[in-house]
């Protein structure tokens, strides 16, 4: 059971507009995956130490009310696509005291080794394959 | 003619990859949307000292190759779509030295009054749509 | 009793030399200036419904050892001078698990009201400005 | 003789204040800084090309007026200490257009090798040191 990400908006990622600035929300779906994939047992700092690294290959995000200072939020993370080659997650931020949904968005990535070459986790790394085949709720 | 906007990349936007962290494309494209809008005649400082606000409805980033500190860049912006309440623009960055094309992505944007109440800049405010529909490679 | 501010480093925290990039420890310090006023019971976002803003007037970092991704940090928040007038505030950023010190720092801030005039805590806020002394740690 | 460093403030460094906020000045003092080391034929990416890194020692910042989107302001950096193992420089944000001083601030250096000991460069990197002290403005 993946519990989903939660904090507060900070003042440093408000515009003059008075909201949240859309690039933040970018920032916002990383800190939840990180969390994601730790809870999941595959978290970026395990694989970084074993010389894989994940970049994003696309990122998309439909803003649909504004985030406002000092709200607390949530994100829920989705398992989308995964074949140990590539990964697609999704997500969902939510304002926590009205519910209100703040935007959604996806973000696709590939796993790639020092020399950035492209690394299957199923062959390559098998537990985390596993793992995140096991948990993710394709 | 529209000049592309151009500039280096800095190193506080690079992080532990070695690499641009991906959500300052989006902020890019924010800066090269600037300046395109106010090379057209319909900058964000003059909107909005008019009280109309320019949000972003969507955004989407495609990574194709990474960019480095502290290599020159440069956005091309396409307008995609215009009628005066939405307007969609498209953005490639490319390193100058190579040619190399960094990433391509997409973002969609409405027109707000001071209340936050849709506006059709081709009702209210003339000029702007005029030359955002003159100007803009449609 | 003031809590510590906790969270963890984020990856986009991050920069080219593996470590936090020392522009954000100016933000954590806001972060935790954010959290330390609010447990104070005079929050940033009840002044600003109040018409008042708190601007930063000098700010400070002496970095000691390096944050790294993604370590847990904790954020104690002292009151170093407080008049009613300007208030001054010292932050010390530690690694939860061994106890290194990552840096010091310190941050001055007046009290302005929405035409940007200066404000007297004592005069105009007695409330904020009891709570302020009686249990920041002067 | 050094050119000053200039942009335009974007509006993702503004904040709900409608002002830039206040960490972005800390990031603007390392863009000045890349610009004025590079001048001086020492630049950070030759640096770094040959193992050598120069983390922040400490940052301090003194706001004056502030700053706003989309002004254009300039930088001017001085080399305040230099003996080959640390460096400490200074900065002076001012508006072009009014001439208005922004802030003011300084920031200081060591040199580190790829493990992360000290480095002399009068000893290891006398091209280095000699180009920062003849064309350094000590």
């Amino acid at each position: 059971m993946i519990r989903p990400y939660e904090r507060r908006v900070q003042y440093y990622e408000t515009d003059k507009m008075g909201i949240v600035h859309h690039s933040n929300y970018i920032r916002w779906f990383e800190e939840a995956r990180t969390d994601y994939l730790e809870q999941l047992g595959a978290g970026y700092e395990e694989m970084e130490s074993q010389g894989v690294i994940s970049p994003v290959l696309e990122v998309s995000c439909c803003y649909k009310t504004m985030a406002r200072f000092p709200e607390q939020f949530q994100i829920t993370v989705k398992m989308l696509q995964f074949n140990g080659i590539r990964m697609k997650l999704g997500y969902e931020v939510k304002d926590v005291k009205s519910g209100e949904i703040r935007c959604t968005g996806e973000s696709a990535h590939c796993f790639l080794d020092e020399n950035h070459r492209p690394v299957s986790l199923k062959k390559s790394y098998p537990g985390w394959y596993e793992r995140l085949t096991k948990n993710g709720a394709l």
